[in-house]
């Protein structure tokens, strides 16, 4: 394919554009709403130039993703070991990052159980963040009492769940999920409820069911 | 506005196809994406008969909620005190009623923090459950160290998220969310993490910081 000399002059800033306008589009409409056209417009770049970048809009779709993933990631290995230090913080990076929420609600609604676009890789990257609990269970950071998925998924709950469902925190608590009233309140109380997830072995202060196994792997943390 | 005789021999039943037709197609596409067209031949039902039980589309939806929490609010009224039986019960609730899961997902995205369709009378229905929490804590089945709001949107959170993001359990566990084994291994999980919603006062088996005042409602649970 040929391209236009105006468009070929800085393809690494050009490509930043589209994935940053493909990231706010998919956000706001999902795969299956999103429109290329959109996305070009907003990119200020020809339609033809986009997907000589990217292919279609499902590998569009997929570079998102894994850039996406790649920042959350490089957050998730940032985690405080303490549950009560990364629940609020977990909290506040879904604030933060409602976009990337919404995308996976959309994702939801439109994949359910089936299978998803680039799944192999984000199941590779699910299993990492397994991992990342397990090596805090097994130093005695997080309860070795439930299997390591399940506090990453209880832990996820607690912590997106308000900012998936705005509406549903404005009717329980009264207030706006973006008021700060309701976001101190909301890391307070994951501050306090951590202890849920807590070994015996720390809040006992007693060597406890440390699971050394767990480390049979050279994954760097 | 007249009305075909054959189509009025049943009203009551024409309203209940109606209306199951437009709870699925509400649940299948969210408000925005939901076609009155679509609802109507599923139905089978003629539009214009449509419009005439329920006026618009919003009024529609409205209806569609208004039923839908009441069905919901019966079985809230049947959840056990413990936090132990309450958690399965509410997970199995929302496996049973995906249906409802995914139209506030939906409602989630396009509405958001914005005015809700029928807010004022979920708004009650709302502070009507987190009275049914309030009344626990005070029986001291639930802690009393938490806001009644706060233990309402974490329970709801641990056990509509895996429901509601069935591609992250999926990737997480491994296990899809309907599968057997994981609807067992999660139901077992609520189970046991269940005590850290419990009231010192079971725990302990001592009187604790029973909390009268909270019945100073005439609410009757």
């Amino acid at each position: 394919m040929r391209v236009a000399a105006s468009s070929t002059r800085n393809p690494e800033r050009s490509r930043e554009k589209i994935l940053l306008a493909a990231f706010k589009e998919f956000a706001a409409k999902g795969f299956a709403g999103a429109r290329v056209d959109t996305i070009a417009r907003r990119a200020s770049i020809n339609k033809r130039m986009l997907y000589h970048y990217f292919g279609d809009k499902e590998a569009l779709f997929r570079e998102v993703m894994r850039r996406k993933m790649a920042e959350r990631q490089a957050w998730g290995l940032a985690t405080p070991d303490s549950p009560s230090e990364s629940l609020p913080y977990w909290f506040d990076l879904a604030c933060k990052d409602k976009g990337w929420v919404r995308l996976l609600e959309w994702e939801a609604l439109q994949f359910g159980e089936g299978r998803l676009i680039d799944e192999e890789r984000r199941r590779i990257s699910a299993t990492a963040a397994v991992k990342r609990i397990l090596r805090r269970q097994s130093f005695g950071h997080l309860s070795a009492e439930f299997e390591a998925s399940q506090i990453l998924l209880a832990m996820l709950a607690l912590t997106w769940f308000p900012v998936a469902f705005p509406q549903l925190t404005k009717l329980i608590t009264g207030k706006v999920a973006s008021d700060e009233d309701f976001l101190r309140e909301q890391r307070d109380f994951l501050r306090r409820f951590a202890k849920a997830f807590e070994s015996d072995t720390v809040s006992n202060g007693r060597a406890g069911d440390v699971r050394k196994e767990a480390l049979n792997s050279n994954e760097s943390d």
